[in-house]
């Protein structure tokens, strides 16, 4: 049994729980090495605590040789009836994401079994990152940070949101990552009043706010990072009377609550009270409906792993846990402003893997 | 409410559903018009028999103005409990992909309610193509004819996987796709013997099979075609030596089994039947074991939905349904053989949507 199924194990005692159904792939990639997107598929490992874990796996899968017991089956199988013979009575742990597919048809099978959420076991697992895996984020965020700044200097305006994306997915493999962890945000304007908007053809203007929200993976690990940039300089009269009369007031704004959230990073805080630093702020300035989302998530294989920067998190930060600080205020139909940095928490305070500058910087004027 | 959500009532009915959870974004965006991943967030519509659909929406969500009941929440609300409100005692329909994190909790609040595999409901409508959907699936169809085309002539010894799949994925929007349906698969040689192989750096050699499996989107649709070529010409004695020698043997006996079982396709046909046409050409040819998985899947919005031809599938095909014929056969070790086809059911028997010849074709020779 390797060290990190170990860990499960002692978590799932913890919880009461004596069999733990793991399907998400970036969990089954942490735990056995073997992770990939099944698609309508069955593939979950069975961890229990008196014997060694099951793999199912159907036979379409190109698996060979692991440590498991390994339970194979092709889609014309009753794989849900040959999974049901492993379960035992009392509480099951599923993984969160595992498809009502699978799940219904199982606890009809195994009336004697408690369905729990318990993917926080191997999930407080990943949540704390071992060296090597904090190597690998701090790359990637080194990456990250390289292409931002070349994004910087490309933009111009009359180009459209899709160009800039564009060409920060392909640097982002011409600087040496696998390619983005997810859909780039290129906002300009008013459309980065959405903090989801996804790049379109409109067309960059002088005056308006020009918003990056990307990341990039590098060896199977995630960066993500939003920086909000101007085109059009506040202190030439020219530009300033075609810039919001509100952006810079509120840039400044975000950013003071994105440095006073990180600042105080360390291990003991509590992540709620992290995330009220910045609220707190942002809200007495009269800006709190406009910072309509959490102040942070975690971060590792996936871009969204378990935990959270928000009001309802009471636990506290660990070394090496990685998550992101990222303020934002959202003034529809005309404009929004997001800072956002990926923090590793040490032994001793934190470390910021961005390095991009968070001054305000004028980009895109020809 | 409109025709496609008054014909999953009456679906509802027959399956004694008063009440059904609809989650896939697809399957969200068929009914609404409004559709997209919302990552770990809820986003589901609640359709009632006795009062309009409830949309259930994050207030991060950028959605304006639906025609349905809106239950507005924050990442920090107890939406499952907002949700339970909603919720009647009797069977409640779930979407076969909705995630244990929202299905465990919300059972636990409404212990009066018995969860179901429901979202056949919306499946069984999303499998019978209406005529704007057919001629979408038949303009991205058609697109992924000429690019396969345009690969086979790019194709080249010397070549990596990688290459060519970059070059069909830069094609698919050149030629007017949103881009690829699901990761293409390239295959060379012995690689093709795996269904699922991912394109690496493994360069094309003389007397190699190439595979190619690949499909675009379209306006929402997608395509998905396979063939099989040679790099290599059988009849010229100096490159026969180094083709296995069993390869146009199992090329022409895939190729039959693809050409049987389309050539029985119209409605009241069993999708087993089909199957079994196939499989059974092949089984007796001895390469039984060698395909390993059914003959076809259904697609529209998604690259897989829900209804296959397969085994154990006894339902008949209708007008309007769109599915694949795909029979394989993969030799561990040495090479795959794949010939696949979207076919549609017409009034009066079926229509294939690919044209790509399918006599065994010589690629890449210099």
């Amino acid at each position: 049994m390797n060290d990190r199924i170990e860990k499960v194990l002692a978590n799932m005692k913890k919880e009461g729980i004596s069999q733990l159904i793991v399907s998400d792939p970036s969990s089954l990639w942490y735990l056995t090495g073997i992770g990939f997107d099944p698609y309508e598929r069955l593939l979950a490992l069975l961890i229990r605590d008196n014997a060694r874990p099951v793999f199912f796996l159907n036979n379409l899968f190109n698996v060979h040789g692991t440590p498991f017991e390994e339970v194979w089956f092709s889609d014309t199988d009753d794989y849900i009836g040959m999974m049901a013979k492993y379960i035992r009575p009392g509480r099951l742990g599923i993984d969160k994401t595992w498809a009502a597919r699978f799940l219904i048809p199982l606890m009809e099978r195994c009336p004697y079994a408690k369905p729990v959420i318990g993917s926080g076991c191997v999930d407080d697992c990943r949540a704390v990152k071992d060296e090597s895996e904090i190597a690998k984020m701090t790359e990637a965020s080194r990456i990250n940070d390289i292409v931002n700044e070349r994004a910087s200097r490309f933009v111009s305006e009359g180009m459209t949101e899709r160009q800039v994306a564009d060409f920060i997915e392909k640097a982002f493999v011409e600087e040496g990552a696998e390619g983005p962890s997810f859909t780039t945000i290129v906002s300009f304007g008013k459309n980065a009043a959405d903090p989801h908007h996804e790049p379109d053809d409109t067309v960059l203007k002088r005056g308006e706010c020009v918003l990056y929200d990307m990341g990039c993976i590098k060896d199977h690990y995630c960066s993500d990072m939003t920086r909000t940039f101007l085109c059009g300089n506040p202190d030439d009269p020219s530009d300033a009377d075609k810039i919001d009369p509100d952006f810079v007031k509120v840039y400044n704004l975000v950013r003071e609550a994105n440095e006073k959230a990180e600042s105080m990073i360390r291990p003991g805080v509590r992540f709620c009270d992290i995330d009220a630093v910045a609220r707190d702020l942002i809200t007495s300035a009269g800006y709190g409906p406009q910072f309509n989302h959490r102040l942070g998530h975690f971060i590792g294989q996936s871009e969204h792993e378990q935990g959270d920067v928000s009001a309802v998190n009471t636990s506290t930060a660990k070394p090496g846990m990685i998550f992101s600080i990222e303020p934002g205020v959202y003034i529809e139909g005309r404009f929004g402003v997001r800072i956002e940095d990926l923090v590793l928490v040490t032994e001793t305070g934190h470390r910021v893997l961005n390095h991009v500058d968070k001054n305000l910087k004028v980009v895109g004027t020809r």
